[in-house]
């Protein structure tokens, strides 16, 4: 089969390889329809991740359909339409059963191993460990091209921002940066009755899709962008603010507009140490969360979609075929001046 | 009547000032017959409380008796036995009626106003605003000594540490900082069933009285904090990690024993930002909390004090009069050397 | 000044009565602008409410502007635009403190004390006990035909509704009921992102309101009535069933509805006892809740009006002035028939 | 193999079966080294549990040693020395996966199948079926006869009692009822903080074991039961009233104990309807909850009775050895006489 094989910083390649197959009787293998590109496989390209070394298929998001089964799979066949989450779940260690499968105690402490620990998605099969407690089938309501977001953005948006936010009906949001993941939380705070959503970033086109995602109000960066939101608010700051970036300057913006008793709920990922202020925050009642996403939420997702509720085909907007898959990393490693959000790659 | 009053960075005399009286109908007196000192009062003294001006009577925890009330007060007489909690609460703005007075709108957006907006605790008498919502009865079973704990540090570590930090029957807990506050978290964890309480300091007498208080296991403070607390569990960390202290190195420490899904409860009062390393805790699924005490749970430890569950009493380990409150700030200005955990000051 | 009193059951007239007056410091006064009428109201005058006695002005609902404060009131002045809830809230007792004033114990153990207790709201003015803490501010942007509805109906459809039956983003949730209380309960599911939302009544046109409200699915009462319901969902019935009528069979049919695990939230005023089958229940995991509306989402609703996110004057299907009251009481009683849900009253 | 095998109603043999054997490749073998008796059992070999047949083994709690395992099994080895709990858990389905294993769909919408739909654990050797989802090691420090009653009682106890219950820190507790499963609450309502904890009963025996468990007071049934607990709270009864027997007088005096805004925890396996005083109730802002034991609370639990917190083994009175399994019955099934709380089976 052909995969997209990562060969060292800077380099990757469309190649053959030796077939997935099913190694463990919990294994199921999968026709891959449709796959995307997250962040995260960028930072990969750039050697920031030691443990993705030469050899290794990269991806973590899959929709497809199942053409091999282990012995113990009870809950798929052959034939079965799936989504193929980021994380992988084994359903019984201590994590997986607080569902907190993020750091699966079986799969290597950390829940994401696909283009990670494992081969990954960005192929035409894949195979996937743990399919029974991991895989979700996809409604037929559902589209390949919303359900794709599904296996990490739309999640990681709505458990690590809005859910991990604690997000109430009334409550007011701010989402620093309206990227993917940024996007994924407006499109996912409406679900909890927020009375405003504010976007902020840098970028206009951006801001604009923000709106039509669902923000009642949107900020662009600048000096004034801290009273900008107060105003907007009733002068105290917002209740939950979602920091979507990863830097320490979007982290203490999302730190400067949360009101007393708030939350911010960092979903960016971070390279570099961030100074907080805890001589000014200490006394103010404020919660911060981070962390990665559990994919637990994806079966109340997939209903939403499926209901109309949540257009999870808004994030797609560019379409590129297996064998343009270099092309497509082009696009999406440079999204916010080529317009993009997420890039579709199918067979 | 007598008062102690701040003169300025390291000056205060108990000095003769006028009689405190009742101002608004909301308002009551209280005659003073149990106070104590906080950290908080220390910083005061040191200049660090710019909201502290000459003049100010200083102290925001009491015990003692109605002695004067204003026209709408309905909750309580002349006569009845009562505790000045830290926090005073008008009841009716938006964060009092969400149960968070520490950001009390009404009396300037920050609940703590004894001994720092208006007149405080350590003087004979006391003005009480909105004391129908603010003050708590003491009920016969608690004795004065008991009660003064529950004015401040008792709800601190307990709401600030404890309920702040959610711990859940089962969990571990690991107390950075065994002084008052965090012999107050070690008091209260087991009112939610912990597990494993595990007190970290570097004063032996401290470490005692953790033990006395209901710790499970003690750790002197050396390069094999982490290690020795990780093996006190089960490789991965505690599930809450209280911090009571307030220096950066002690939140970084607080921040390295915490298991993934797991809550670093602030209570320190910070004087300097504090650099997270962010690169590291981003995929950690940790909470951070910090904040200021609501008093909202004296209810609570009032009735666990009454019924016996809360030795209450243990925190009180040197006791002087009003006279000699000079020499009581002395010996809790240096806690640790002179064996002190609060001092009980009486007429 | 003028008023509707009670003179046992079955009689009413609007009267002329001593002028409302402020009696205690926490007092204030307010001039109706807006009044409506309860479905409480109509039992009062079948006499089914023992504690109302002849001579008490009835209602609970009121839109108005203060015309006069006592002494210790200082959250509201002569000429602010107020909402007066059903429920009276002293703000100091222990069940006003954790958020139930529904119980609040200083006004007698219920709340809910206007024309019950005290003299009420369907009146020229109203008499406003512990006010600082009870009545809400009216934004500028809210109508007085908006706000009056969230004095009682719609905060009743929603906190024992839909925050008593736990709605979460995702749930089917099943209305058994759509009177004014019934499509409260419609109107504000959303907030929490319920993915269904089925009415079910024996009457077209209030069915038709439901899908009005946000209904998704609507079913007529029947024979088929579960298996209607049943059919709507995945099989297992709905995650959450919303009583809004007061009988026996609607009680149980709500019952028959919820899935394993799912809660049945009792909003309907019952008369008579009902005969639950536990022996078929017990293992099924479900909540059974009930109670009078404590009002406390009220600022939540405001925003939420405010905003545009609940068309609160739907809930208006009829208009009429204060002389013509005893019309009102005649249209009101007949609802159904009347096509009517809630009327509104004025000078 | 041995095994105690169902004929009908009355009717029970200890004989000889067939093994018991790895039938799928997610089962364990389990050799049975710990049993007890339930009072579910007692119910079936009265008739009542129609989907047990002649033939069954019966048996829903077992601690033993693993003998063979599927190939799908990861989590267990031949030599481990486990819990076989009362509920079967697949791990993935939508009920699992929340957390409520008593519905789990996959193994037949009940999570209750041993000695009900498949054979049970009243045997020499037993069949596990989702092992690795369903099984718990026991940790060394845990005997055999701590563990035993953390398969079923103590669970239900807890999980259906104490956390259904909402019971919190301060809270006072009534638990109508001082059998196994009502002392499970009581020795579990700790770990919460309970302030008080009431038992009610009509054996001297019971409320005796009582104190020894952990309550605060005892009742002894009778006309003044209600009045007796009223008085030994503020007035207003308990805040959570757990009802551990299963009598619609039971349940109905656990609903008279509890104060507006409580808690009415059902356990009690129900054969009949309940008239349920809603005419008096619906005002009341109570809770009733009921429901199958999960048992996904043993790991806690298991913590817990490691660290000496709850002394499991004070529940088992009597002992048998599988040969006189007979006998065993006969002893538990009139319990209070014998002075009996749970009987421990072993070969």
């Amino acid at each position: 089969m052909k995969a997209l094989v990562y060969h060292g910083p800077g380099n990757k390649a469309w190649e053959d390889v030796p077939d997935a197959t099913v190694q463990e009787p919990t294994d199921v293998v999968v026709k891959v329809e449709t796959t995307t590109i997250c962040g995260t496989d960028l930072h990969i390209l750039q050697g920031d991740v030691a443990a993705v070394t030469d050899g290794r298929i990269l991806g973590h998001e899959a929709v497809g359909t199942v053409t091999a089964v282990g012995d113990a799979v009870r809950g798929f066949s052959v034939g079965d339409r799936v989504l193929v989450p980021a994380i992988t779940k084994c359903g019984r260690c201590e994590y997986c059963q607080r569902g907190m499968p993020s750091h699966c105690q079986t799969v290597g402490g950390i829940g994401w191993i696909f283009g990670h620990l494992i081969d990954g998605t960005q192929a035409e099969y894949v195979r996937v460990p743990y399919a029974d407690t991991s895989l979700y089938a996809v409604p037929p309501e559902v589209t390949d091209e919303q359900a794709i977001f599904l296996a990490d953005s739309l999640p990681t948006g709505y458990e690590v921002g809005v859910l991990a936010g604690n997000v109430r009906p009334g409550h007011t949001v701010a989402v620093v940066g309206a990227g993917a993941v940024g996007l994924s939380a407006v499109l996912t705070t409406g679900l909890w009755g927020a009375s405003k959503v504010i976007a902020i970033d840098s970028n206009k086109f951006r801001l604009e899709k923000a709106l039509e995602f669902g923000a009642t109000d949107t900020v662009e960066v600048g000096p004034g962008t801290v009273g900008d939101v107060v105003a907007l608010t009733d002068g105290l700051g917002v209740d939950v603010a979602i920091e979507a970036v990863g830097y320490p300057e979007t982290l203490l913006t999302a730190a400067s507009l949360v009101r007393p008793g708030g939350t911010i709920a960092n979903v960016g990922v971070h390279g570099t140490p961030v100074e907080l202020p805890m001589q000014d925050m200490w006394i103010s009642n404020v919660t911060l969360t981070m962390g990665l996403v559990d994919t637990v939420s994806i079966p109340t997702l997939l209903k939403m979609v499926a209901s109309g509720r949540i257009p999870a085909e808004k994030m797609g907007t560019h379409r590129f075929t297996f064998d343009r898959i270099d092309e497509a990393y082009s696009v999406f490693a440079d999204a916010a001046a080529n317009l993009a959000l997420k890039v579709v790659i199918t067979p």
